[in-house]
């Protein structure tokens, strides 16, 4: 069976500098018409830097959404066309002052696919060196190094609730336990 | 340094049926005004079950904001006010036919906490029973059965993309494997 939606009609309601939302009208595989409300965005990217004693750069920051602090990896959004790795780097050296002389990619993920277009690109970078953070002006984050062992930990305890942090966190892990 | 930002007005943009869109202007913690983009939403629910010989049940989707069909546990959104727990129960019920004697919370995530106000509540469900499957007349998923070890190894390789299901696969696998 071909659960292809096809599009019959698209709507524009609003155009931001993060979000553009529009409605679409689409024609299910039983001949039914259905609303579907869509989030577009540019895309994203996580870095989950670890140090030579594994620890992990943590950038914690208020989140608008909900009113709270949120432990993250340094993260962004990526411009149209951008190279998500060129932006994650450039990410981690502002938000944290770090510069990773080596970056792997971890995956991508959708963070809500049942309305969102976002894809948040993950990487794991190493052999970090201090180069200087350099906030955008309207940045304001503490960054914290905590240690990976403790980082998992966190992740199973449900103390960590940003979800590309959580998947690059288990990834990481898997990957650095693995290896030794 | 208190990093809250202040709301000094609000707009809605859009009331939808899934979110609801708004703008908000804030005070920075340094006094100056910015922006804030918001997409409401109710929240969701996804649910990792398992079966007694280590299979998890997935569902395969057609999802609009990526043109193309997405792996993912069984999960669903929130009606205001909706127990979670209960919510996703009823989802795996409808998608998949099975019922669970045994439910774990697995903890919660915030899918883009730069803009969205999503809360996804992850639950382990053990001691499944048959009970027939039961869609809505507008949803068309496709299940399948894969073992816990396979879909480990296929989220560490970068072939599940939906970030709920990345996360409760690498928190079930841990958790099971630990139990051992």
């Amino acid at each position: 069976m071909d659960f292809t939606e096809k599009t019959i009609s698209s709507r524009d309601i609003y155009n931001g500098r993060i979000v553009h939302l529009k409605e679409d009208i689409v024609l299910l595989p039983n001949g039914e018409k259905a609303g579907r409300e869509l989030v577009l965005h540019n895309g994203g990217v996580g870095v989950i830097a670890i140090d030579d004693d594994k620890n992990i750069l943590t950038v914690t920051q208020y989140r608008k959404p909900y009113d709270r602090l949120v432990l993250e990896i340094p993260a962004g959004k990526l411009e149209p066309g951008e190279e998500p790795e060129k932006a994650g780097l450039r990410e981690l050296r502002e938000e944290t002052g770090y510069l990773a002389g080596k970056c792997t990619f971890l995956g991508k993920c959708y963070p809500s696919p049942g309305y969102c277009s976002e894809i948040i690109h993950l990487y794991l970078a190493e052999n970090l060196s201090w180069a200087g953070q350099h906030l955008d002006k309207d940045e304001f984050v503490e960054v914290k190094k905590i240690p990976l062992s403790k980082m998992t930990e966190m992740v199973m305890n449900n103390e960590i609730f940003d979800a590309k942090t959580c998947i690059a966190v288990l990834k990481a892990d898997k990957l650095i336990n693995k290896a030794k």
